[in-house]
């Protein structure tokens, strides 16, 4: 099933929506949890009913009314949790060289991953704030996966079976600011302000033969200012969801909610473009010896999709437009 | 006032109670808001309220029951949000040394801050995980701050007036984890698990004259195993709260029921003792050539708590256990 969050002026978490597949019509599901963060959060519980609500829509059995994409808010507009992999090695290996670091020595064997805000997404179609030049706005299009409870210490196979729901995510990233943060040895924090991510999430079900050993086996479509930009296999993951997942529970409890994400969507085949405009500029300068596409001016746009062997979008779009903020 | 908050087993916000000043009285405050969470998000009409509340309470004008410190979980149980600075240079520079690495050069100008996992803290009186010595557990007492909402850009001047609730804080650490995990790059995650906060959150006025100018000019009494530990005056913050407050604030809105931490609490002098093991563990390795005090084994306890003028608690105490965890 494809589940969605309407916004709502009076309530941060917003309300939960079950969507039809072809994303055309939705049917409130409040009477069974009233947002989807209150619905992963005791989900066993709550699937079923959720799945026989699905099953009406898709029958015509219930009231519905058509989907409007600007309606909708991230699946989770806040969570409680999010955690961001770099699981594309390729992806890691240009970024690194593009800000003169090195990779970690054991890139191939050990998870990269950060602790991301959580507190306030943006919404699939909310503007991105830029607030200075020297921000250096990039997006990075990501898969993500959300999880029930996950006990500390989990496996990394049976972290598989807490993911309960799979959706899209455009993890902004202020490159400007990155080199000196990181370089202060504790992470991101104001290089890596609020992501947006798909509108629809749906259960791993829903992704047939796509999703096989916790990646997901299909490309992640990027329109740069309407132009293609990248159409990069998402299935190139170093780890799994499950690895990724395992990584972050050693030493502590994930709760309900949580949100982990794969890293920027990148293969080597440079063919297939990039899912962010970081590896793009290094591929310029490795060719041609200088950067030559800028970051995100305001008015620069980006769409994050992905579609199924029909052609048709299985998450919706994340579809973005930087806007200058006033300081 | 002084508020907190009693486990609830159905509801992982736990519910939310006013506590007399002299901690030994609750009253409920469901009516005004089921939990802190969410007196928090809405504190403009809450507080008032509540402050009636606390009044009636000392009044003796409400029915009350005693305070059991166990039924307490900490006063935010999760939170959308947990930011933690590094406010005490000393600190800095002695757990720097401590594990081979160079503090900052603008370490004096710059505050040191990372985004920390905020969605399942530990209650006040709950056992500390220890999974395997490797992990080298170490407490870290700290003061921290609950803001409302904070908009991008705040100037630090302003940042103070969001500033709604204070408490303390033990940053449970994992030394043994921290120089792999840094060295990666991208901050901690494994190595900082759930923190706990001290059972009563209070608002900044119940501090009288040593809470000015963002800082909390009070010793924090930390006892390890049942014997003096430290006696730091949380007063010594390079940077106070209203500047870490701004630091993380520059590129994105703070929701509210952020949490904010000034780092663990050291002064220079040294007769004050530390706030967690590695700076004694440093301090003995300048005099004597080697690390003597061990991490944390199964068994040992840390008490964090800060005393009035009168001698008397001012956010109840912080007295956990370390217990073998399997995994």
């Amino acid at each position: 099933m494809k589940l969605g969050t309407l916004k709502n002026a009076a309530n941060r978490d917003g309300d939960l929506v079950v969507i039809s597949r072809d994303n055309s019509r939705a049917v409130r599901a409040g009477h069974l949890a009233p947002s989807l963060r209150e619905a992963v959060e005791r989900w066993d519980a709550v699937a079923g009913p959720l799945a026989e609500l699905a099953a009406d829509l898709e029958a015509g059995k219930v009231d519905s009314f058509a989907v409007d994409p600007h309606a909708f808010h991230s699946p989770l507009p806040r969570a409680w949790q999010w955690v961001d992999g770099s699981a594309y090695v390729q992806h890691v290996i240009l970024v690194r060289k593009a800000r003169g670091a090195e990779p970690p020595e054991d890139l191939l064997t050990n998870p990269l991953m950060y602790q991301g805000c959580s507190d306030a997404f943006l919404a699939p179609t909310q503007d991105i704030p830029h607030g200075d030049p020297s921000w250096g706005v990039d997006f990075e299009g990501e898969v993500a996966v959300i999880t029930d409870e996950v006990p500390m210490g989990v496996s990394a196979e049976d972290a598989l079976k807490h993911i309960k729901l799979v959706m899209l995510v455009n993890d902004v990233s202020l490159r400007g600011l990155i080199p000196e943060e990181l370089r202060k040895g504790f992470g991101f924090l104001v290089s890596k302000p609020a992501s947006a991510f798909s509108p629809f999430a749906v259960t791993p079900d829903e992704l047939g033969d796509a999703w096989r050993m916790g990646k997901l086996h299909r490309n992640l479509d990027v329109t740069y200012n309407g132009a293609f930009y990248g159409n990069a296999d998402a299935g190139h993951m170093q780890f799994h969801f499950g690895e990724l997942i395992a990584h972050a529970a050693q030493t502590r409890v994930l709760s309900a909610g949580t949100i982990v994400g794969s890293g920027t969507v990148s293969n080597e085949d440079t063919r297939r473009g990039s899912s962010c405009l970081a590896e793009k500029r290094m591929l310029e300068k490795i060719e041609t010896g200088a950067f030559k596409t800028p970051f995100m001016k305001p008015g620069d746009t980006v769409r994050i999709e992905m579609r199924d062997d029909a052609g048709a979008s299985i998450f919706g779009a994340i579809d973005q437009k930087v806007v200058q903020v006033d300081l």
